[in-house]
């Protein structure tokens, strides 16, 4: 389904008027307004490919209809949410989930649709059929060398693919690790993950980057191999300037401070990027700003003073992705609630009176401090980002547009009701 | 594979004088040794169908070969565990993976392994093939009334099923609960339940129990319906004398202190029994007693006081069985592994010196108290289990004999490298 | 120090004409606006006696200057803030370190500034300057009866405080409980604990409540014997229909659910109320509403359902408190950024549209649910909360009120900068 | 008070035979247990002179009896200590609750009790009398160039205490960090601290090493300064080849894989070593081996194989101490519990099979390995460290002796009941 431009400009004409004079009132009361409605407009995430289905747990997956069962659906879904909110233009690839069988083609509709190739990311975790050595005691760091070298071919023929579609990065998560005591010698499995990294990183293009993506737990129980930042910042550093440290928000012992982590690997210049996604208590990949939006608010607070810090380009610098799972929702209104969360929070993060709140801490004003941030998430700036929106040619209400719309009855009319998507 | 009970006792040859002195050494320094042994003998651990084959995580799932791949061969290979240890006499069953298809069959055969029918389980958490409604919003939780009229009915028919191979109770575990804020209403999804299982209750023979079992998350990742005991305690008191609370070791919060909340539902009466495991971070059904033994120890203690305040007796008062998934292991050796970790920490149980802890708590000797227990603790009591195995025609060391003579390799030649076992 | 209205009359005409025009523009959108400010002016967070100086942690205190060196002080402050706010009409005293000299004069200092007298609160997690008998290894609890018996004589004495003063509820937060696995022995340390609460249930006069709080950990670190509201509920249920469960918002283990427990408390008819705080980590005793905003805002969301469905009135039926700790902030500042804490997440509690909310969950519409409490969080309800205090005759702007008028150095002209408060 | 050696050899006299038929009986089953002997004679764990006196919480304190009221007095605690276990050989100082009067006397002092001085601490978390600029909002990290002075000055007069004592190393624990979100800007706390280390280390004598210590939370509740491993490796590499990563094991977030991140160090040669204690919720400074004495032998096991992979002194190539409070134990018992659990932890660790444990890590067999591991920890090796004492002129049973021999009743004679020690 290729959505006809015409139905959301028709949309935003009914929600023109009452729409414009909330933004107005808004926008008198924020400095610098044209700025940040540029920096809206230019900020994309990726949607991943394996996010369009209906996820699961290990219990049960209680499958959606509509769902795309083809490559070319998934790019048809992305297209239509970017179509919808001007702020989903990139995909990211899951291989072997998602192998494109025509590269031009796949390219050219990617390019009408508006859409580039995001990272790619490997796997690992799951033994494919046909696979010849299994990843059951993990990949990169496996005792056998015949393992690792398999996996890291697989990673390479990953960027091969990545190549040829125009993606500039390459996602590593490794769920490699142990479940008991005694199972893994750390410092080996450390090696030989590195070693395995060093190879791959060995054939990365000269433009590409390589992101290291930890976990805390899960699907390991014990130990994970690259299971928190300090551990993905060790490997990026020895493996030199185009390694990185990609940040889950889900993948967190209890009460982690994530945002200082992200100022930290700002400072450091190792931040790769992110996978958005909420959670309460592991990584439950919930709708991003689903359980916790003033941490979310904290994280991109910190994004944008950083990379201020840095002169980095906020659109293009970092890697924005969502990574959630949707269990008990449709995945496209999943996403589109995802994005507005992320839209918002990176909203906050621009209009928070910089100045006031270095002055603030220079003063250890903390009471001040406190308001200045509460001040800003408390600041109704949905019609700032309806208004970006609006100027980019999305719909005003992109959820409300996908349901009046009745969007996903197309699709089951396009696709059926029995269509299951690869992915998790 | 019926295992001939001349391997186990030639096997106890080998090994009896060198076992003889560590007993013998170790018998010197207890007290009413021949007592211990006896409830060491008389104490049996039920194994549940759905972990003789090898599980998995959302992940993925990386099968083992001479699976199971019948209820005949599940009985089968609980039949070996309990050649092997005779502390396994029992089976667990869960339906629908495990429907018996000729009770009476079933029963010979179970007969002949030595083998009681444990609490029958109940599957509310996933959609079967053919099933009118759906679980994927809740099942007995669920607003639908016809959705809680099915899923009561399921239950009813497992308790027929039980009827019919003898078992005595009837155990809910219930995935239900909410993904999101908002979702539910705490309150009505509390009632619904709780209507539904007075629905169930009332069906319940004479002389049954039903176990309510609480978790305190996953697979719904905002709320669960019955996410702790508090909340399970609620239901058993409003259901009635015949319902109580059973405790997953993996199911609750973060450093939750499971001992006390033992301790406090025997002085309730509300007890039910135990799923036991391991766990670093949540519900990881680890191997039981593989990460933190002296916990499983303190818990054993209260138990073991709290039984014998109430004159309970150990080996049947309550259900203990164990829940477990076998990611990286060969299952019947986890399983091996964790029953021994239950008999060991039964057996300190069994040793503590009550008086002088009693004497110790009252005069708030904390320092005595702490040494009696860690003295327990740290004394080798695997000679006295040993002992109660040989004693009653068991192995010395089950999962050695395992090994030594290949017992796998026996199971993959009768079944085969490719069975796949019904489970998680 | 006394407030002058007329300060605060002056400062809301400077601010009144710019605050008309938001109001306005907030209350189109709004139903029955007339009906929640009503709410919002009637609702009154009482201010602990013990919060209004510098708190510390057992690695230091850097106290403050100008805090009340006496009771009168103290209410002085309670009374200054609710004259900025309106919203603080009450004192919750905490004996021993307020123990009223003269109970005329100091409840009419009290009349004289508008303020009730909330629960009164006892103390037997410490010992007092000749005190007879330690409360080292626990009070109510203790394994000596002597003990126990001074601890409720306390407890007793404290009502007899509370009578004379107005209150009519008495809160015991016991810290009661164990550092090391041996010490207690937990049901009767359950079983005393029971005993010494019914003994002073006993004296409870025909109208008074006791609130029964409970926590997880600290300063016992290995079990509380009031550990959870699953204990608290025991206690509660137990002791008889004057007996609530208090739920501070700091006393959970990781992760928890805190609006699930407050809906099934209310289901149960057994919430007392709340102490308001906020944590991170454990009992941080940070600001209401400085970490999880969102949080908040669910719980306010379950209680105003929870009220409603057992027709309750807000604002008396149950005990509203902050008890929070200001290590690094004046303690007037933090209370008057608590109390706006709690007067927006109520007021958007208010605000949530119930009747779609119920329609959307009876649908099993996840998407919609969240999309209803996520538009009431996201709209700004500051200037709705500001109505109601220019209403009632508080400043519109308390905070900013606080720090433009200088009353902190007024206060420290007045007490000096060497005054400690007593509390933690 | 001053051991009479032939208090302990009499007491050993009367458990002489008892012990030696257990250590011959265990003896028999250790290989190289001469070896094993001498490495459990050469260990040797500090004691800081805080950990002298009953320690307290926020909440309380509950002081002991005849605690040391004087550094000397602190030294002749040590001293007995070290009499009864011979393990004890050194003693960490905390400056400025320990500042020597008189190095030499101090000095001759402990060499005649046979302690070395261990690492000095400083301490910049608590103002001191007289101090004249504040650490209530931090001291390596303030945004006041000044303050950072100050707290520089104090870290370079510890040092020069230290290098009159003879010590070898500064520790530096840091309370810095912040309560609220806003209050810090991470990167420029960050780089303060790092510009306040830097100065610090140009102070450092050759032939010393800085500690950094690392710690999640508490005293401040948002954000640490220096958080966890990967922040303070951060610093030990910007700093040089001197600094290193101190690890104390309550100051984690729930359910770290502490084992696994002391292998990493050791890996990078950044370990500094150890303050040991154990914890359920958070630094909950128990008795060490008291809580998880399963998770401490893992430690340990990664220590010795760590260790034995870079050819390192287990007793002197890194630092070893206790970091406990005790609250509810007397100091003196509850650290030789402490020195015992330690040791008995490191007996196990030594007597790992490592070659069968690295065959089956090689292979894979994750069941070998764990029973590997289980089976060392399940052999009672107190006979081992009795042994080793015995062989090194200490007390078989150093707790009962400090019971059988009244030693507390001998310092309160001393020292009255009134003295209450220096420290937290």
């Amino acid at each position: 389904m290729i959505l006809d431009k015409n139905r959301i400009a028709e949309f935003n004409g009914l929600h023109a008027s009452a729409h414009k004079r909330k933004f107005d009132f808004l926008a008198s009361e924020i400095n610098n307004v044209e700025d940040v409605l540029q920096k809206l407009i230019d900020f994309q995430v990726a949607i991943p490919s394996w996010a369009l289905g209906t996820g699961g747990t290990r219990f049960g997956r209680f499958a959606g209809a509509g769902e795309p069962g083809s490559l070319e659906q998934k790019l048809e879904d992305v297209g239509l949410l970017h179509a919808l909110n001007q702020s989903s233009g990139a995909i990211s690839l899951h291989i072997p989930w998602d192998i494109p069988e025509n590269y031009a083609s796949i390219k050219a509709q990617a390019a009408q649709l508006g859409l580039q190739f995001d990272a790619v990311n490997s796997n690992t975790f799951q033994d494919q059929k046909d696979q010849e050595l299994s990843y059951k005691f993990g990949s990169l760091q496996h005792v056998n060398k015949a393992v690792r070298k398999q996996a890291i071919e697989h990673n390479i023929d990953v960027i091969k693919h990545g190549v040829e579609l125009g993606s500039k990065s390459l996602t590593v998560w490794l769920s490699d690790g142990s479940c008991f005591p005694g199972q893994l010698n750390f410092r080996k499995a450390f090696q030989n993950t590195l070693e395995s990294l060093q190879e791959i990183y060995a054939t990365l293009p000269e433009d590409w980057k390589v992101f290291v993506e930890y976990k805390a737990f899960e699907p390991n129980f014990y130990s994970m191999t690259v299971g928190d930042w300090g551990q993905s910042l060790l490997y990026a550093n020895k493996l030199g300037p185009k390694a990185y440290t990609l940040v889950d928000l889900g993948h967190h012992l209890p009460n982690a401070n994530i945002e200082q982590i992200v100022s930290l690997l700002l400072m450091e210049g190792k931040l790769a990027g992110f996978h958005f996604n909420d959670s309460k208590y592991g990584d439950d990949d919930l709708t991003v700003g689903s359980i916790k939006p003033y941490q979310l608010f904290l994280i991109f607070n910190e994004l944008v003073e950083g990379m201020d810090a840095r002169a980095m380009d906020h659109a293009t610098d970092l890697g924005w992705m969502i990574d959630a799972s949707h269990n008990v929702k449709d995945p496209l209104e999943d996403l589109l609630q995802s994005v507005e969360a992320i839209m918002l929070a990176y909203a906050q993060a621009l209009t928070v009176d910089r100045k006031k709140l270095n002055a603030a801490q220079e003063a250890n004003d903390v009471v001040a401090a406190q308001e200045i941030l509460q001040n800003t998430f408390r600041t109704d700036l949905r019609p700032l980002v309806a208004e970006a929106r609006l100027r980019s040619g999305a719909a005003l209400y992109p959820l409300q547009f996908f349901r009046d719309q009745q969007l996903r009855a197309e699709l089951i009319k396009e696709r059926g009701t029995k269509t299951i998507a690869t992915g998790l």
